[in-house]
């Protein structure tokens, strides 16, 4: 049963409780109406009621007690400190933790890990059946089974099914805008390779994924970082007081629910950001790679959607969404396009052909959405889990992020904490977390840590939850 | 039926007759022995004699006439003139032909194109049914069917198998000592970009692999063209003398029938080149793509196999053996497989998972050595047409290249002639080849051209290459 908007009537009756609870008019330990008057109040069926109480069960907000109903479970002043404005250095300086990125990421094949440290959806929390479909049938409809080269450009009908959702975000891309590329991170590779050329400055936002910043320190770019702020990302007029300042070539920002802030940078920010960067000529290469696992009640735009010069280089991938293992990213680079498909063409001549057929084969089948609504809401449950365990387990005086999508929550600790430390003890558990000095080239974040919800909520993630709070607490 | 070293007796006596075809000793237009006295000859059956006239026959060396019998149809005298060493400029000079590349590479996906461009075997030389029968079984063994990432090093089952064949080519691999790529050129950019830094000098074959060249300039590497011989590749003297006079990083060949020259380096200049690359500490990048294409009687060492200080950083690929589309490459970095494994986890993350975990069933199942001899015997076959037809059809002034291995012819014209004219005009009659501009960052090769022989030989090709023949003497 739906009302006007088109969302079902026990959402609203969920939401509507969830701000209350948000706002603490309910408050922790509260008895909340029985099904029966709740369905009174509202005029609906007992079941309908039902499933609004199940909805906020599962977001871990209320919980039910034998004989006794449901009661507030969620206390919002137990919700650990937002994560202030970041301030690194406003110079750009290398420093290696290289090390530590390659020990955090060798224990990806490891059985039995509570990984944490990983920014994927758990296979659990996909739709396997119906990805294995699209690719046999990409193997049965492929000339010579796939073995054979794809075009450069890549897949033409996932170029077309990536162009039609584009509308999603504000877009009006056509398959001829795309590149396809192995993933995300692969395709912003291209972009910087194209558009910037050894010994020049880029700009980026602080903390940021650390692929992204080891891989322009590879090809020889200088990493300028920007303040950030952890609910709205880089503010453009400290963006144009750098530019004013250092000879900028391109900026990166991961304009939605970025990789590991989790801000979102407001509609008129981003707005605000692509007309300053033109203004000045510097391309900005935008990774959009979370955007589709919003919280909210519709998908953000991007900065690309405000692109009227093709001078934001749009990057995105399903590999947070469908398949990781596929390695299916792809570009939209406006007026570097040419320059992105020679890169492309001579760092891997082109991406493998079946996996590419095969989620083209899956978006054509329509099932995307109907999928992605699942999985969000399982994501925003887990989001309210996590943030309701850290609050409960971790010591007192943590700051945390509070991401309105994506997979990651970012926690600051007292200075005297060095997460890297809590990384190898928690390693000891079988627990696997990203230390923050993996996102910076400075000195910074190493009392800080991500930690990605990506799997489902039980009580084993509940425990491991507990279990790295014990640890920290200990190290104190 | 086998002789004492396992040669079947039919392909020792049709090598007999090459030999003498070769060696003008049986002349073109000369009638061969019949099958009853060529049996008596050699004390075999009339089937044994016959299957050595038809192995003959399908390399283009003797043709049957109705009721005559066999004839000599090949004449070595009429075999183009052989392609000198070559002779770049040694200094590091770059000039864009990017434009030219892009366009010979934009035609992948045509269809109804004659594609002596394109580097590849063509699917009707691969044996799909098997590579499919793989895929489905790595689709099912996988967890989660594919979706989740691999581990950085790659498919641990992959990584055996190639550690197992690497005996063939004089090497003793640990599957630990591999790390898989997407694809042979994505070993080689990985193995750059951990090697290098931006404005280093590295030192390549001439003509060289576009793609190499292409991408060691954009990220910002100078490129010293050495003098190269069509038969042996670089002279570890002239080698010497470069190391001597400039401040080299890095060498990069392609040690088995070189692409484009075809050259295949002895092995004694192999072990003299590690010893001198060794002594001199500068890194070694091996690209051995194509040695298992090999024609003769084994397959050639790897420099790889002489590398006693993991100074050899060897990297091949599936990509001209089995399937293109697939992306399956790896490389054993020696003493650099950290920075390697880095390079690629900053660069895609990983590889694809499903197409890497299929090749390793492939190779696992122990077809991929039969499948391999009937290729080599195909392009072999391959090679001796095409240089008839060339040889017949083209003018009578070229020089060309005479591999023993591979895929590929490397034709070089008068001064005259501009293979970019050529490449132009064949477009139109849906002929595509490569111009030789494209293989070297010089202004060199102009009046050269790469033709790739990996296509069954038929009537159309043969007509192919007529018509190109008659196009190019159209313009001289």
């Amino acid at each position: 049963m739906k009302n006007g908007k088109g969302t079902h009537i026990y959402m609203s009756i969920a939401e509507d409780i969830e701000q209350r609870i948000m706002n603490n008019v309910l408050r922790i330990g509260e008895k909340l109406p029985s099904v029966r008057t709740l369905s009174k109040m509202h005029n609906v069926s007992m079941s309908t009621s039902l499933q609004a109480y199940y909805l906020l069960e599962g977001k871990g907000l209320i919980e039910a007690r034998p004989q006794s109903g449901y009661f507030v479970r969620f206390n919002p002043s137990r919700f650990p400190k937002k994560v202030e404005k970041s301030n690194p250095s406003l110079v750009a300086k290398p420093k290696s933790v290289e090390a530590i990125i390659s020990e955090v990421y060798d224990d990806f094949a490891m059985k039995g890990m509570m990984r944490f440290s990983l920014s994927v959806p758990d296979p659990e929390l996909l739709p396997l059946a119906k990805l294995n479909k699209a690719m046999v049938k990409a193997l049965r409809e492929l000339p010579a089974a796939g073995t054979s080269y794809e075009s450069i450009q890549g897949n033409a009908n996932l170029r077309r099914e990536i162009a039609k959702t584009s509308i999603q975000w504000g877009g009006h891309l056509q398959p001829d805008d795309i590149i396809t590329t192995a993933g995300c991170m692969n395709a912003i590779a291209y972009s910087l390779l194209a558009i910037t050329k050894p010994g020049d400055t880029i700009a980026v936002e602080s903390p940021v994924y650390f692929g992204m910043l080891r891989y322009a320190q590879s090809i020889g770019l200088k990493v300028l970082e920007l303040p950030t702020d952890p609910d709205t990302g880089v503010d453009p007029d400290d963006l144009k007081k750098a530019l004013d300042k250092y000879d900028i070539k391109a900026c990166f920002f991961v304009t939605n629910f970025s990789n590991p802030l989790g801000y979102c940078m407001p509609d008129e920010q981003k707005e605000a950001m692509v007309k300053l960067l033109s203004r000045y000529g510097v391309p900005l290469i935008e990774d959009d790679l979370y955007g589709d696992v919003y919280f909210g009640k519709q998908r953000p735009r991007s900065c690309k959607s405000f692109d009227e010069e093709g001078n934001v280089l749009w990057c995105s991938s399903i590999s947070k969404t469908l398949a990781p293992g596929f390695r299916v990213g792809w570009v939209a680079p406006g007026k570097y396009l040419e320059k992105v498909k020679r890169r492309k063409l001579y760092n891997s001549i082109t991406t493998a052909t079946a996996t590419q057929a095969a989620i083209g084969n899956f978006l054509a089948e329509g099932g995307y959405e109907r999928h992605m609504r699942k999985l969000r809401q399982t994501l925003h449950a887990n989001s309210l889990q996590f943030t309701r365990a850290i609050g409960e387990y971790f010591p007192d005086n943590i700051k945390m992020s509070s991401p309105q999508g994506g997979f990651i929550l970012w926690v600051e600790f007292d200075k005297k904490i060095d997460t890297y430390n809590v990384y190898r003890e928690a390693a000891q558990h079988n627990i696997s977390i990203a230390p923050g000095s993996m996102f910076t080239l400075q000195e910074r974040y190493a009392n800080c840590m991500r930690i990605s919800y990506g799997m489902p909520w039980n009580d084993k993630v509940d425990g491991a939850l507990k279990t790295l709070g014990g640890l920290i607490k200990g190290m104190m």
